[in-house]
């Protein structure tokens, strides 16, 4: 019989948590993990290109999986994914870093081996690792089996990456199979609930003006049921911030559009913020999903219900767990929530200007139009994040952006993984070319896989967002020129792809028409004027050149 | 007037450490110290695809003028570039890295702004650069002028990397100008240098086998023309490891090969290890370059000159810098060097084997045919640069390899930077299509600043190296095939490039012979087979195999 080892124990509780894939790169430290990935029967192997790109393919993943994991090398290769790891660290998602490292006694002696500092600390790297991971381990044949449980569930209970360092050696030692599921409830105190429930029924029986705000928390503790109960309960006065967009069903009645504080389009700011009470759910204020936050609320008007803990008119409730705090809101609507205003109906959407050229509200009605139910919508930091902020989504649609980390570049590959991670369903990856530049060549992986994502170039010639914050003709906001048609299939050898170039907006609708269902990878070059903005973004770096001094 | 500020003081000091390209990526942090950098006369700015991508640039640059200088943003940038730090840590590189962050005020309130973790601690990534620094600084208006020289010449003096936090309002501060040059100098002792002198004397005067060794070391801290110099005093056998390939003339008489212990080809270690001493100058024993540390030396054998401290026959004369402890030996040559006993002639190359198609032995021969004096040779990790160890560089060449920190992937971007700095050399590329694709994308700054390197790309189908290591036949050491040939016109919009492909030597030898002095960015995608192996590879994927358990 097989030996059961490390590495199996850990595959085993990857496979408990949800993750059915594994991406990143080889390296000769952790091969022979590998080769027990390989065998494994539920986990499969996805090699990218290069490690950041693999990690921003976990965190894709994990967003539409609910949690993901990723196998890179000694120092070179992890420190290659760092920032994509902090990126799921400052945007709670749960990826599991899993580090083969040189041979306990390498380590032991300090050697001075590949892929180390030279200076026999093999610690540098786990140490940088701590600053952006929500537990760390560096596990022995001893610790192995507690480190693992330890650091997965508390990945899973805080929904930021974990990270395990594993020797060859140690991944290849013989343990016992886990014999318990693993424990990663959250903490909640009955006291705590109750006096929560009792606070937020005061404040809620006397108020009339009642708002929802949720956001991206909300989605990564996976509220979304009980949100849309709530909001069938009473249509109230209901919004996301952009980092949150997806988390309310946007086609439910209440639904106001995306609140941007003083940024927010016409209707939205006030519906959400003149209240007696807005309720808050898993919401983070970051600066440029405010417009340098100028979001307007008194304390005294706010239930703030956060991951771990709630607080009502600034009385804070915890341990509490959102999904507790949220059922006794769900009592608390069914008994008041017909005194509370309704929602005005919302305002209809503005026509797209007739022109030939395409401005951004040509290309942003354009894609309203294009998209369908389920669809899995990417857009990247830029032009392309802040004009998703206006599209009214469809019913399942998803929208992946990473608006508080900011990382250009990271949606080609999240679009991988979460192409990966739901295979049947349609993505579409809207990516400007300063940002596509990063992290390209994971074109590759996609059409190696056979993945028939629909990406939408948007070519206004370097980084628009940058050129509208400071420097607008200065040559370090321009890029390289590609020829960017031709990539798609400079990027396979046997694979399958189809590339546009549109320029006018009648010739994007005609595209558009042919990819209802696409049969291959398809890149569509949209160019754009240079200087044209969504208007979300008009007013964000206004604010933000602003606070930079200008 | 125009004001002279912090980021001007900058610009003055790194000027005067050498630098004349600042190589990164634009983001809003660090806008304002860009128009400053464009203003600049001396220093030009160089945008890459990606961050990981500038910090190569900016080692490969490091490498040929001495110190290089990268511009990213606060936390999405500087993280994807602390893996090309890490490696210029570990292989001696002193490139300063600048971080463009948020205002002063934004931090000290602890606000969430984008590229934060949201936690109001701005300090997490200069803890983590902390780790693969010589030395970091958080600069204010206060400190700045103090902490920029204390920075660059710690880094400077150690030859490794230096870290800047530079807030966009403490960029706009005004200062005064340098008064006094920045003081690099390495700290010494007369006393230490006699001790030494007098040591060395006493070993060398009865010694009748003498041979040299040196690496990496002797190139950071510019020994070549010394090391020449003691050569033609006394033509003894000389040798240097891998990774300091080119520090030495290996035109010169007496040059024996590379040596990589047990791994060398035959006699070198013979030649290098069977002594009375051996002179090892900036030598470090890692374990892909030695075979897993098979070097074979009694301790009372060596003379080690490092670069703060020198060692006869294990005792220690320190701070006495490398450039004064060679002074020392020049002395003691002249006095002794006739004594000692000549290199043997080396053995002459093996002739390729006659065969069609391209074996690792017969395209090392062509390379070998191709070189001219003063190329630029890169050879990334992997089947090239283990390959490269077989070469006989010719005067002026110098080799490019990263073997120590080994992060595939390096060389593509590192020939952007060595090419930026040596825009008349003839820079040759050498790298795997496992380990190209990992940053591929800078073939487009490349084409867009008009630079023709000849790129041969070695298509063996996958990781090659990790195959002879370990999972011969897996799949995780499969990789996306690509299109290799159409890669660079689809990089260019107006640039020019060519492409070849080549899977016969008498192929190979036809391309070769049309590019003497190529008139554009030229890719070679050399068929090679799957499991082939240079030589000294062989010898070591054997071993770390063994090491890593099997």
């Amino acid at each position: 019989m097989q030996r059961f080892t490390v590495g199996d124990y850990l595959l085993a509780r990857l496979e408990e948590i949800g993750v059915g894939h594994l991406f990143g790169v080889p390296g000769d430290y952790n091969l022979h993990f590998l080769d027990r990935v390989i065998a494994h029967p539920a986990i499969g192997w996805v090699g990218c290109a290069n490690e950041l790109n693999a990690a921003y393919a976990a965190d894709g993943y994990a967003r539409c999986r609910g949690a993901a994991a990723l196998l890179t090398t000694f120092g070179v290769g992890e420190l290659s994914a760092i920032n994509g790891i902090a990126g799921s660290f400052a945007e709670y998602l749960p990826v599991i870093h899993i580090v083969g490292a040189p041979a306990s006694g390498a380590q032991k002696r300090g050697d001075c081996v590949h892929h180390s500092l030279g200076d026999g600390d093999f610690r540098h790297f786990i140490r940088m690792a701590d600053e952006v991971s929500a537990a760390t381990a560096q596990l022995s044949a001893d610790n192995a089996r507690v480190e693992i449980d330890r650091v997965l569930a508390t990945a899973m209970r805080e929904r930021r990456p974990g990270y395990l360092m594993l020797a060859v050696d140690v991944a290849e030692t013989e343990v016992a199979p886990p014999t318990m599921p693993l424990d990663a409830a959250p903490l909640s105190s009955a006291e705590a609930r109750r006096a929560f429930a009792a606070a937020a029924a005061r404040q809620l029986a006397q108020a009339q003006r009642v708002a929802l705000l949720a956001d991206f928390l909300a989605a990564r503790w996976q509220q979304q049921a009980v949100l849309a109960r709530l909001r069938q309960r009473r249509a109230i006065p209901s919004a996301t911030l952009l980092m949150g967009k997806g988390v309310l069903d946007e086609q439910q009645p209440g639904y106001v559009g995306t609140y941007a504080a003083a940024g927010s389009a016409s209707g939205v700011s006030e519906a959400i913020e003149q209240t007696d009470v807005t309720l808050l759910v898993g919401v983070r204020f970051t600066d440029t999903l405010t417009a340098g936050f100028t979001q307007n609320f008194a304390p005294e008007q706010l239930i703030d219900i956060q991951p771990f803990a709630a607080s009502v008119a600034g009385e804070r409730f915890a341990p509490l767990s959102m999904a507790e705090a949220l059922e006794e809101l769900e009592t608390i609507f069914a008994q008041y929530g017909e005194r509370w205003a309704l929602a005005a109906p919302s305002q209809p959407a503005e026509a797209a200007d007739a022109c030939d050229s395409i401005s951004q509200n040509a290309f942003w009605s354009a894609m309203q139009r294009f998209l369908q139910p389920d669809d899995i919508i990417l857009a990247d930091q830029g032009t392309a994040a802040f004009g998703a902020a206006a599209l009214q989504l469809p019913p399942g649609a998803q929208l992946l952006v990473q608006p508080l980390w900011g990382s250009i570049g990271y949606t080609l590959p999240a679009a991988f993984g979460a192409q990966t991670a739901a295979p049947a369903q349609r993505v579409i990856l809207i990516v400007g070319d300063g940002s596509a530049q990063l992290t390209i060549q994971e074109l590759g992986s996609m059409l190696r896989d056979g993945q028939r994502p629909i990406i939408f170039l948007l070519n206004n010639e370097g980084y628009t967002v940058e050129r509208a914050i400071h420097g607008a003709t200065q040559r370090y906001n321009d890029i390289a020129q590609w020829n960017w048609t031709a990539l798609p299939q400079a990027f396979c050898l046997h694979g399958e792809a189809q590339s546009w170039r549109v320029a006018q907006s009648v010739q994007l609708d005609e595209v558009m028409a042919r990819l209802q269902a696409p049969v291959c990878l398809t890149l569509v070059e949209v160019m754009m004027l240079k200087e044209d903005l969504p208007p979300l973004l008009r007013k964000v770096t206004a604010c933000l050149a602003q606070r930079n001094g200008g």
